[in-house]
């Protein structure tokens, strides 16, 4: 797909391939969509990303996304203060208030510990997790990363530093619990879960 | 996918999912990519959209996109003028002319007839395209549209108003061969194509 007929068609469907997931024929067909669509739809898609750009920043305390100086989960009186989930990012937030489950505050990572990808402690938001349990008064830390090979080394790492961290009062550390997913069959759960999900039995509860 | 912490990324991300195949999950990722560019980068995404849609139009006599008046290959005087190929929309032209094997003009339908979506005759550039077998002098109109259903359908319609259109010399109507795809085991290639390209053989040439 080289011959394109202008080369501003060309430059926006550079543009749609850079992001990520996006080839060069879906770029085409985006841009092709930005063609019929009116000027006026075109400059408002325009102007939200350039909005959002230029008004859209990290929260103070949580590094969660917010327009404000701190985001308004930080800054609810009805969140529970004692509580902060640690994730690897933003969309892991989204995620979990839709389970209206969580009612504690959120400590974004910005990402997990991957040597192979060359990201270490240092890139991540753990001095500032640090930082914040030495100044604020949390009773539990819940670490929700992935339940990949990464996220478990993230969680050890983090599990330590919290214990060496030297606080006043060390805070209790708990993981999001692992087993077999709702509305599973055990015959299509892979062994390891349902191995740990045998292992890591729970009481029964009516 | 309902908690945005912004209202300005839910807007985003709203955008996003507007465009063809673009889910919310997507459009989110898309966004926050957005976030991480510098906002001179997400300018220029948005003033290339923006330019896109002030300058870029259709061909005045193809309906290809271009942004002049008439597009580069209309204009170019080392084409053959009196070959028209019909296809359905613009990424057929750029497909063909990758090809490298067609040195004549196009005719872009912006679509085909299918009664199923409500898109008859009068919804294409047929009129248009009748228009340009009475003006110019051209022997040879090739029909390279989709070989579904729809395409043989407007195959047909266009064989019959080309007949019938009562022009001074009526040109000789091709359509693109077809047969086994190069490359493919003759085991894999669906019964119909296979029956034929048997029933449509050619000379065998060295």
């Amino acid at each position: 797909m080289d011959n394109y007929p202008s080369i501003l068609l060309e430059e926006a469907v550079n543009q749609f391939a850079s992001l990520p997931g996006v080839g060069r024929k879906t770029a085409l067909r985006h841009v092709l969509r930005m063609l019929r669509l009116s000027e006026g739809e075109v400059e408002a898609f325009a102007n939200s990303l350039v909005r959002l750009r230029k008004e859209v920043h990290y929260c103070r305390l949580c590094h969660n996304i917010t327009d404000q100086d701190i985001c308004p989960i930080c800054q609810s009186p009805r969140r529970d203060r004692k509580l902060v989930c640690v994730v690897e990012n933003v969309q892991d937030i989204m995620s979990i208030e839709n389970t209206g489950q969580y009612n504690g505050l959120y400590h974004v990572l910005g990402g997990i510990i991957s040597p192979m990808d060359g990201v270490g402690p240092s890139d991540l938001e753990i001095d500032s997790l640090i930082k914040r349990l030495s100044q604020e008064d949390i009773e539990e830390v819940i670490l929700a990363l992935p339940t990949t090979m990464e996220g478990d080394t993230t969680n050890f790492y983090l599990y330590r530093r919290i214990q060496n961290a030297g606080l006043a009062k060390t805070p209790k550390v708990s993981q999001l619990a692992r087993g077999v997913a709702v509305g599973n069959d055990l015959e299509y759960t892979d062994e390891i879960t349902l191995g740990r999900s045998i292992v890591n039995r729970i009481d029964f509860k009516v």
